[in-house]
């Protein structure tokens, strides 16, 4: 790609780091990666690996490059504070509040984007990269109003309305599956390949359990353990079950934030296709919006704006 | 304690092992603890624990005294596997259900305890030392029918009808909090005492939670960061309030097995404490029955019978 570079695009999130050369005309010049996400780093580090990540790429250049970066990086241990906006918010103003961190390479001119919080007592929430990516949404599909999914470790539900995010809460799915699977009993019972048959009834047994009673989480995660020990589940089954079970309890869980419209579903579209299929369960419409791509498009509305 | 012991009942879990001497008034003629639970033997390891554990208790035994052993080393994986009894099922047949390990020191005759299991597709469960509690109930509350409550790691809720168990479901409450609180981000946010007003009033905003929205456990889990975050939250607090979410959440989960009666509460005082708060919101009365009382009366029963 040997397009200019005009400025470079950064997802800086707790377990990784990326960046992209932006042209002109929007194109994309280079990207570079890293693991050296905010949970590694201490807050004087981040300037140097910033540095040395674009070094190959920044060689050449000439003039100052701003560099608009999202995630993780502007929380209170991260590169520098930048204070969260408060929901009911428009993101319209993301980029206006974004925070200068001081460079010591005078080449690049660094902003960190807000995250967004929410301070009613008992619906405390936190984002930090999600807001971008619900920014990048409003350009990707414009007026857009519902409730978008975004699946992960944190899974995050947005009520959205065009560039508003209204209210949002987060859904530990991902951490449980992983504090389960490596900590608990469970693990003894889960395991084997990450596709297959095994693990797609698996996952359909614990997506229909999930969805029917997500009241009774806590109770059906211990069929996992039970099932191989009295029907001689395999661990893909139980690795399989965990993970429906998880993704079920969370959308039975939310039933009351369905709106009815088609729901956008913003992540890899591994996860997402299971999120997916436990929403047509319930007759619910959705869509996948890979995640790189909205990223992209929120840093690019921020800068814009 | 001079009275002559007449037989040996032991409760070997997965942590912990604990023997008492029983004379033939049913008394305590010594008792004896360690922490050479299942979890850290090979199956060889079992007799020569046990006769150490009892050295200084046997040396001046005449006769070969009966050991009645309940708990997990009857697992697959533990001294002996002693086959599960199925449910429902007649706790009564428990004694004659035991398997008999060999053991080279001839003072000691030991036979361990079946679990019960429930094999119905879908509700797979698994019980391995709560049985004998059961048993101990119908013996501490004879003709009681109704769900009683077995609050720990992996609490028990079982529908009893006298020495029957008719159905089982186990809820994985205690470990939840646990690896929760061990290895997820929450830890961020926890610690501090044990008691006191913080702690307290953590646990009543999780308990109220977890009782009216136990199908957005998954949500409110990470209420315990946010909070913290937000709303200068103590670890005291967000500990209370993991406690009481999960808590809530189980008991507000298993509303559908609430008959109107009664709840006994098997376990410890304080534990058992937390759950009655639970069950009186939602106006359901309880009363705490001591864990080992609950054992040492099932064991007597298991061998009486």
């Amino acid at each position: 790609m040997s397009a200019t570079t005009e400025w470079i695009a950064v997802d800086w999130g707790t377990s990784n780091l990326r960046a992209w050369g932006i042209a002109a005309d929007g194109s994309i010049s280079f990207s570079r990666s890293s693991h050296r996400g905010m949970g590694k780093l201490a807050p004087p580090e981040f300037p140097g690996v910033l540095t040395s990540l674009l070094a190959d790429a920044t060689d050449s250049w000439g003039a100052r490059l701003d560099v608009l970066v999202c995630g993780m990086a502007g929380a209170r241990q991260g590169w520098m504070e930048a204070p969260y906006l408060d929901a009911p918010t428009d993101l319209s103003c993301l980029g206006s509040a974004a925070v200068r961190p001081a460079m010591a390479d005078s080449r690049l001119a660094p902003r960190i984007l807000p995250g967004v919080c929410q301070r009613l007592a008992g619906a405390e929430d936190v984002m930090r990269g999600e807001e971008t990516q619900v920014l990048g949404l409003s350009a990707l599909l414009p007026g857009f109003s519902g409730v978008a999914i975004l699946p992960g470790t944190h899974s995050k539900w947005i009520e959205v309305a065009g560039s508003r995010i209204e209210r949002f809460s987060t859904v530990m799915t991902g951490e449980l599956f992983e504090v389960l699977s490596t900590h608990s009993v469970l693990r003894l019972s889960l395991g084997g390949d990450t596709a297959g048959p095994e693990r797609d009834a698996g996952f359909d047994a614990g997506l229909d359990a999930g969805l029917a009673h997500p009241e009774k989480l806590g109770g059906m995660l211990f069929k996992v353990r039970a099932g191989a020990l009295l029907s001689g589940r395999s661990p893909a089954w139980g690795s399989g079950f965990l993970s429906g079970l998880l993704i079920g309890a969370e959308i039975g869980g939310q039933r009351d934030w369905h709106t009815g419209g088609e729901v956008p579903l913003i992540g890899s579209a591994t996860l997402c296709g299971l999120y997916a299929r436990g929403l047509a369960l319930l007759g619910v419409a959705s869509r996948v919006i890979d995640a790189t791509d909205a990223t992209l498009a929120g840093l690019k509305a921020a800068r814009a704006a």
